[in-house]
Formats: C-alpha cells, sequence, structure tokens
C-alpha cells in the first residue's frame, strides 16, 4: 500500500515493538505533533493503525516512503533493539537524509556506541542524537524521563517535541539536554545502575524483615506502604507493595512465593560497574547489586552449597525498632547508592568532555522514570547549593539522614551478619561510608606491601615525594620517581 | 659495538629493566641455556654486562644481531612494559623470525590483546606465546610461577626452558600450559585479582585488631608471624608482618604509620572484575578489594566526610577470643576469594575454548608467585578430587574450614559494623557464602519488580515456561515466550 497521505510529520518514529507503538502514541497525543510511524514488517504498522486510529498517524509501507513524509529539518526516533540492528537502521535513514535532519536514537545503547554513531554521522553533516528513556512501556506512553544527548542545534529542534511527551514534575518536563556525544546514554546508563542498587536494597530490606523480623508477606505489603508516605517515598517502593500484594491465582499463595528467585539483567548494570572500574570510581552498592542477581542465577552452585552447608545460624532475638532499624539502613544506604551513582557522572562527564548540569539531571528523575522518588529533590536542592559538592554524603540534609540512621543502620547489618540473611548491598554501603569517614585506612599496609613485593613505591604523610624501602637489602629507604613497571 | 660473539642461543630477552634483566640472570644460570640480550638503549645492556659478567650472555646493539645470535628455532622473551610498545617489539621481531619461531610476551598483557597477536602471527606461521610471569623482580631472578598459553607447538619448545627457571613447589617446577592463545594472561590476570582480594582481606584483619582489638603494631607482628606458621601460612601473611615489623628511620614509627594510605594499583584487578561482570560471575570479594582502593585514592572526598562526619561509633568490647575469631573470618573470606577467582577461570575457559586443569594451575602458584601458600595444596587436592567441583565451598575440607570458623566470621563482620572500622572484604564474603546457602533469595521480588515496570517476565517454582502478571490490566498471569526487549 503506498503511502497516499498528503499531510507531513514533524517527527517519525522508526520500530513499533511496544516501546515505539507507545512512544509514537504519546508523540500523537500531543498538539502540534504529527507522527509518522515505519517498522520493517508493515503488518505491525497496519495493527497499530487499527488499533489506534484515534493517533493520526502518517504511516509508510517503505523507508523511502517514510522519509518523504517528514518535514524539515527530518526528525526520526529509532526505536529498535540496541546493538548491531541499530547500525543498519541507521544507516538506512542516513542514505536518504540530508544536512541538519536528526537522527535519535531512544534504545539502551552503550554510550561508546552512541559517541561513535554520533562522530561519523556529524562527518556527513547530520545530527545524531543518543537519547535515554526510562519508565518502561508505561512511561513511553503516559510520559517517560528523557535523556537527550546530541548536539545543541539537534535539541534546538527536538527539545520542544521531547518536552511534549515526558513526564512532569512540579510543572517541568522531565527532560534536559544532557551533554553532547553519548553523554545521554551515559547517564541512562547510571540511572539503570542506580536502579539495580536500589531494587536490590529494598530486596534485602523485605527479606531481613520477613526471614528475622518474621513478619508475614501481608504486613510487609503495609510496611511497604507506610514507607511510601515517608521519606522513602518511590516507584520502586510503591510497586513492591503492589507485587507483594499479588497473590497468585492458581495456588492461593502470595506471587513472590512462586516466582523463580533468579534475578536476570539486561546489560545496563553490568556496564556501569565496568566503566565505574575503568574510571576509578568505587561503586560498591551497584556492584553488589549486580553480584547479587548473578549470584542468584546459579542454581547448580546454589544447590550444591546448600546440601553441603546443613546448618544454618538462628536467626537472633531483634529489636522492637527492627522495622524502623531496616528502614533506616535501607534509607541510608540507598543515599550511598546515588553519592556513587551521581560521583560516576562526574567522573564521566570529566573523561568524556561533558558539560553535565547534576541538578537539572536530578530533576528530570523526579517523575517519568524507575528510580522516581521524592529523595531525588534534595539531591536537587544539594546541587543547586553546592554545584561543586564532593559527594552527596556531605549536604547537610543528606549527612543529617544518614547520621539520624547510623546506629540503626549498624545494628541491621550485624543482625543480617549473626542470621544469615544476606545483605551484601546494606553492609557494603556501611563499609563505604566507614570507609570515607576513617582517619587513616589500611591502606597504608597494602601499599607497604606492594612496595615489598613488587617495588611499586609509596607516599609518606610527612613529606612529598615517592619512597622505596630496600626490602631485600638494608632496608633503608629511598626516594624514587614514581615507579612505571 | 658489532656483536662479535660466535656463539648462539637458545633463548634471547628483550627488554632489560629490572624484571628483564632478572629473567636473563635467571635464565643464563641454568644449565643448559645461553641467553641472547637486546634491549632498545645499549647503555643499559653495557651496565648489565658489566655488573653480571656470570652470567655469559650474548649482547646485540641492533635487532638484526640479536635475531642473528639465536638458534633455530628462534625464541624471544620481550619484556617490556604492557601496551602498545608490546605490539612494535613484536613487529621488530615478527619482521625478522621465521616459520616456527617463537616471540613469548611476557609482561601483563591484557589477555584479548594476547588472543589478537596470537592469531595474527599465528597467520604468518609465527608462534606467539603471552605467558603470565608472578613473583615480582625477585621472583623475576630466582623462580617464578610461569603462566604461559599458546600453541602445544611452541610449549615443546619453551616448555622445558621455562621450567628450568620456574620457582620449584614439593620438586615440580611451578609452571605448565595454561591453555592456547590467552589463556596464560588470562589466569595470570585472575591470580591478581585473587591477589587483590587477598591483601584486602589482610588489611582489614590488621585493621580490626589494632582500632578495635586495641592490638599495638609490635603485637601484630606476633600475631602475623604466629598465623603463618598454620593454615594462612602464605607469602603475603609473612611480608606483612615484615611491614610491620620495619621502623621508619626518621620518625622512630612504624613504617606503616608514615606510609600514605592512598593504595595505588595497576590494572589487572580492574581487568578481573570488568571480564567477571562480562563473563556474569559474581567475583565481589575481588571487586570490594579494587573499590576499597579507590576510595582510599579519593583525598578530597575523604577529607569532606571526616569533616561532616564528626562523631565516630565508640569500638565496642571484643570477646577474649577476637584475634581467633578474625583469623578465622580471614581465612574464611579468603576462600570465598578464591571460590570465586577459580569460577571466573572456568567461565573464561569455557567463554574461550580453554582447556585449563584447575589442580594444575593450583600446582604452579604453591610458590614463587604473589598469592603462594599453604592453601593452595588444599586446592590442588579438591580438584584432584572433584575436578568439576560446583564451587570450592563445596569441597569437603573447605566447607570443614568455612564451617568451623562461620560464627566467628559472624561476630566479626558485626563487631566491624558496630564498630565502625570497614570491613568490606569480610562482609561481601559472608554475603556471598550466606546467598549460596540461602534456601530462597529475595531475587523472586526483584523478578517480581521487574516484570511489573518492564514486562520482563519471569519463571515460577512449581512448573517450566515463562510467565507475565498483566499489571497494568485485570493482573491475571499469561504464560510468554521470554521477552527480547
Amino acid at each position: 500500500m503506498p503511502n497516499t497521505d498528503n499531510r507531513s510529520a514533524n517527527i517519525g518514529v522508526v520500530g513499533l515493538a511496544v516501546m515505539g507503538s507507545n512512544l509514537a502514541r504519546n508523540l500523537a497525543s500531543r498538539e502540534g505533533n504529527t507522527v509518522a510511524v515505519y517498522n520493517r514488517t508493515y503488518a505491525r504498522t497496519e495493527e497499530l493503525l487499527t488499533e489506534h486510529p484515534e493517533a493520526g498517524f502518517i504511516a509508510s509501507e517503505t523507508i523511502d516512503d517514510f522519509v518523504a513524509t517528514l518535514a524539515k529539518p527530518r526528525t526520526a526516533i529509532i526505536m529498535v533493539q540496541a546493538g548491531k540492528g541499530t547500525d543498519a537502521v541507521i544507516e538506512q535513514l542516513a542514505e536518504r537524509f540530508e544536512p541538519g535532519d536528526i537522527i535519535v536514537d531512544g534504545g539502551n545503547a552503550n554510550f561508546n556506541d552512541t559517541i561513535r554513531r554520533e562522530r561519523e554521522l556529524r562527518e556527513r553533516g547530520l545530527n545524531f542524537v543518543g537519547t535515554g528513556i526510562s519508565g518502561g512501556e508505561e512511561g513511553a506512553l503516559n510520559g517517560p524521563s528523557i535523556m537527550p544527548g546530541g548536539s545543541a542545534e539537534a535539541w534546538e529542534t527536538l527539545g520542544p517535541i521531547l518536552k511534549s511527551i515526558a513526564a512532569v514534575a512540579e510543572g517541568e518536563p522531565c527532560v534536559t539536554h544532557v551533554g553532547t556525544d553519548g553523554a545521554g546514554h551515559f547517564v541512562k546508563m547510571v540511572h539503570n545502575g542506580i536502579e539495580y542498587a536500589d531494587m536490590q536494597l529494598i530486596a534485602e530490606a523485605y527479606d531481613l524483615l520477613r526471614r528475622v523480623g518474621g513478619l508475614s508477606v501481608e504486613q510487609l505489603v503495609d510496611v511497604f506502604k507506610d514507607w511510601n508516605s515517608g521519606d522513602l517515598e518511590s516507584y520502586l517502593i510503591e510497586i513492591t507493595a503492589e507485587v507483594l500484594a499479588k497473590k497468585d491465582a492458581e495456588t492461593g499463595s502470595p506471587l513472590v512465593d512462586v516466582i523463580l528467585d533468579e534475578a536476570g539483567s539486561k546489560g545496563t548494570g553490568v556496564w556501569t560497574v565496568q566503566n565505574a572500574l575503568g574510571l576509578g570510581i568505587p561503586v560498591s552498592g551497584i556492584g553488589e547489586a549486580v553480584f547479587a542477581r548473578a549470584v542468584s542465577s546459579k542454581p547448580a552452585q546454589r544447590g550444591a552449597v546448600r546440601s553441603t552447608v546443613t546448618s544454618r545460624p538462628k536467626a537472633p532475638e531483634v529489636p522492637d525498632t527492627f522495622v524502623d532499624d531496616v528502614r533506616a539502613a535501607l534509607y541510608a544506604s540507598k543515599v550511598v547508592a546515588y553519592a556513587q551513582g551521581f560521583d560516576l557522572i562526574v567522573a564521566g562527564a570529566k573523561e568524556y568532555g561533558w558539560d553535565i548540569d547534576l541538578g537539572a539531571l536530578a530533576k528530570i528523575w523526579r517523575a517519568g522514570c524507575i528510580i522516581r522518588a521524592r529523595f531525588l529533590n534534595r539531591i536537587v536542592d544539594a546541587y543547586a547549593t553546592k554545584p561543586d559538592l564532593e559527594t552527596l554524603l556531605v549536604d547537610p540534609y543528606f549527612a543529617d539522614a544518614v547520621s539520624s540512621g547510623e546506629d540503626a543502620w549498624r545494628r541491621v547489618v550485624g543482625i543480617a551478619a549473626a542470621s544469615g540473611v544476606p545483605a551484601p548491598g546494606f553492609s557494603s554501603a556501611l563499609a563505604y561510608f566507614d570507609s570515607l569517614a576513617a582517619d587513616r585506612l589500611p591502606a597504608a599496609l597494602i601499599q607497604g606491601q606492594r612496595d615489598f613485593f613488587g617495588a611499586h613505591t609509596y607516599k609518606r604523610v610527612d613529606k612529598d615525594g615517592t619512597f622505596h624501602t630496600l626490602w631485600s637489602d638494608d632496608r633503608s629507604e629511598i626516594a624514587t620517581t614514581p615507579s612505571t613497571h
């Protein structure tokens, strides 16, 4: 069916699986947008047209027709699975687009790919914008949080369109021009890393309250609902209550008891930690969360250990304040996870030359995305007060929050260790906090060991320079230039 | 000075910095070896000749002369800093070598580079062997642990030479043909990752005994000496006692108190964790060790947190058994770190097609290398008994060792949390153990959350298949094919 539509579209969407369809519908529902759609398999396009005539889509069967329907500067958002497929679709558009036109990748691309693609297309005179879109299918339809990178020129055209479909938090659309080239996909990656940590911390809170605190799943629904009316108010806490409240129709048990306890993942958590390692940023909270999912997905090892370790510790007595203690541990650990995530963004911005406004970023995460939370307002405030904050942990509000929950946090980590209920996220976050707060770290001993076996040299607390002890000689100390081997 | 030596060499060394010189001297000291040496700057070569006439080196001023002195099949070990320099030196040799000749890279190369180089040189008819060499300068001179990859053909020539210089453990040289292409550098990377974890755990033990247990540095020297006569006997424990015993000549203080507490790193720890993440192997103990060094090296953040967090917890009362408790925690955590490291080797072997004998690997780590330890004999036994062991934690010896120290381990993690002395390694290892031992993990809740916000689907405990709850519809459950977005 040739496209006989005479209208032209200010925006096009390529790829009409759930995320793409929902985003296209969201775009079409907003004043001023006319949306062109294209899918490799035309049947899917026809299905969408039939189901949603109200959207007034301009549909094309071929990529040529699709491109012909776009008004200049042509602007098309690609919503296909990240990877090689993305390059193929980009090339199809790039061959047909003209200088100044804009290709947007709305998938979960690796920011390194985005940097490469932006450079290649820029050399051909085209704008390429890699953008993070968070909020899942629901968000795509009703208002996601949107994190575009790319050039300022592209943002001029694209900004108003994205603002029209983004979630709104306190009157402001949840979209900002994050930075050039791969900045958008980088911060989306970190967003997802923080999401991993947040989910792991909630899971630990649930597990401790249930297995050590003895709360029933029904009681836990109330606990999470209650928490969602306070400082912890967030989408993830809200849906935790929803998931826990769900009864399995077949067995009558809580659904959570019927779900296999092996957590999957899609790559952005792994990328976050790999990049943090490369940049020297300790994102231990995210790391433990990614590793916890990996451990859960090793049924053979788990089975072998379960049949070997036959005696488990008895759950210790817990204080009457246990529910509140766990809440405090969760909150403090969450502050740590966000502090680490924001440190990674600062390091990424420095490494890749992006000018990222951390306050603006916290703002666009307040609605639409998976980690949306009341908490984000506090982060907005923190960076408004001090844009070059050394770490979120020293912002007065967060320092107070952690300090007031600190004793409870320590109790919970101790109880977890005693009871045999794993709390890698809580304990890792506490160790990170205690490491930053320590007057001295045993890293000095590690430097001594490294100097002993590898002549790696060390610095001294009392004077400048680099030193080495002649360990296999007379053990005197010499000043050196830094070792390079 | 042209080379007027009429002898020919069975082995050559390129790059005569400390590691290369020491390895060349080691080679020259063994019966049957004649060693050719070459360095870009000839002055360094002359220096070596003057200092060590006993070695009988065949020295060349040019790479052409160097190659001419090598008997066929020509065999040369490159000992230059890993990176681009290595490619340049490889190319210099490759241009002059003939089919069947052997180029060995003894630096700390990334195994991905080694895989690439081996493939490129194989296509040119040359053998390329990337080999891990551990033991530092001392080991290079007196007997390192050597982990060569590369082809079986190269091993035929190279094996006897490497056996002649390797450390010896219980009568056996610490070298084995690990596997093809990059296998040697891969296991050397994991060796170093385990080394990071081991050093971090020792550092935590030291810190807890000193800051919570109240032991003096002098007392700690005795503790580590004592530990070195038991199950924990190892090079790293031994040198810990040496480092702690060292007094700074200027101040009279223990050297460890004069060393700046910011730990450096050279890359292999980071690589280990990055690769483990990519392969889905939870090496949390190594991850926390790498992150702990990163935290220590953030003086601005540490300073900011120290001036914000003014009140620190009081060290709690510790049991009389505290020294022994910490020893047990250290031992159990060390078992976890090795278990994770060996899991990574299994995963790497599977991913890259290497046939790695884990028992043989444990054998060659018993002497020469930095992680050499009595402990390794137990690992040799474990894999001799069961080559496809699911995890070291289920080997009867290690299961007993962990089980007998388990209560102490839990106490120590609790005391660390209460006292504010960071123990990320101990607590992470315990959480890993408890995760594997758990009947149920809260990963089920995470799967529920993922299904809620991203339709990621879940599996059930009671039947096969993949399922999704229609959360934003009537919340009934449907069977699905696995989600791909």
